[in-house]
């Protein structure tokens, strides 16, 4: 997948373009404007320009995208077109959660294995089975993972942090509740669920 | 709580910023300025002054925050100093590994119930109660609940949705991978996951 300089908010929004233009057939609309966009979707049309400018940058003059590029350019973007293969440390109940979850699939991101502090491997009648932590290094090395999810607890994420990175891992996912140190060329993304809900309590 | 206009990205410093003033003694410093609070947290000046001024006003000239009435507004503003009751719609693996998520209490909710399409009361060894759907409605204008989280699929989520805001609840929070429609006055706060795993999956 290309590496993309895409904003979070801009990236939000790309499966609805996306789904908005799956709908409509290339063959009858071979170019597609952001304006019909924004208005077929409700949208400010300077956002969508703006947002489509980071995608597929700035269209032909009067006709605007061709729209089987523009598809195929928001599917490598949202990384729908190849599946990048992740691991997960905490296979308690959040991670066993994620586990389950079939939408990260329909992003690009299938998680292949998870790792917890058991000594023997835990089939979890599912998909994905629950590998010993003595195994992680090793297994991450020879199938080249690079991105990492943390769903242990505070106490062990900053050591399970470096594991990741010594395995060669460089984008991380962080559910624990709690900063973490990394070095830099490793992208640290927090999901703090508890902030999340904080938030939308203050506006109650 | 009062109501509050703090943007998320403030929301989301404010618990670096209450772990460290806690850490203080108010006796020994009982005022702190915007400056020594960047300098501690390694943060720019510019951003911790606006973070404050949205939290609690201006401070005082040349002496900075009153450092007490600072943890207070933080509290406050976190909702750390009272406990919101909320309710939860969809018990699968997600719904009850949110049950499970002590975090939450920390930053003032705590979700009192679960409801899911059993027909009787499932206790599954834990705390929170998962009630019958049947119950919903009674249950929320009771204990006038005002805070609701969506963690069913995204063929029921609209449905779930409006259930919801006809029993009262007035701040959503959507697990489920679809856009909600809801009415004027009530927030709807979308969390999905897999957008925000392939976002960072783009940064590879």
């Amino acid at each position: 997948m290309e590496k993309t300089s895409v904003s979070k908010a801009t990236f939000g929004r790309l499966p609805e373009y996306l789904r908005m233009l799956r709908e409509i057939s290339p063959e009858t609309v071979p170019y597609i404007s952001a304006t019909t966009i924004a208005k077929k979707l409700n949208l400010g049309e300077v956002q969508v320009r703006k947002d489509l400018a980071s995608v597929s940058g700035a269209g032909k003059p009067k006709l605007g995208y061709e729209t089987v590029e523009l598809i195929e350019k928001i599917e490598q973007c949202l990384g729908c077109d190849k599946l990048t293969p992740a691991v997960l440390i905490g296979a308690g109940k959040l991670g066993r959660a994620l586990l389950h979850f079939s939408e990260f699939e329909k992003y690009g991101v299938k998680i292949i294995a998870a790792f917890d502090q058991n000594e023997e491997t835990i089939n979890f009648g599912g998909k994905t089975e629950i590998l010993p932590m003595a195994r992680f290094d090793q297994f991450c090395k020879d199938k080249q993972i690079r991105l990492g999810i943390i769903t242990v607890g505070e106490g062990s994420a900053q050591e399970v942090c470096n594991q990741m990175v010594k395995a060669g891992i460089t984008a991380i996912w962080n559910f624990a509740p709690c900063r973490l140190n990394v070095p830099s060329g490793v992208v640290l993304q927090n999901e703090n669920l508890a902030l999340s809900l904080a938030h939308l309590n203050s506006q109650l």
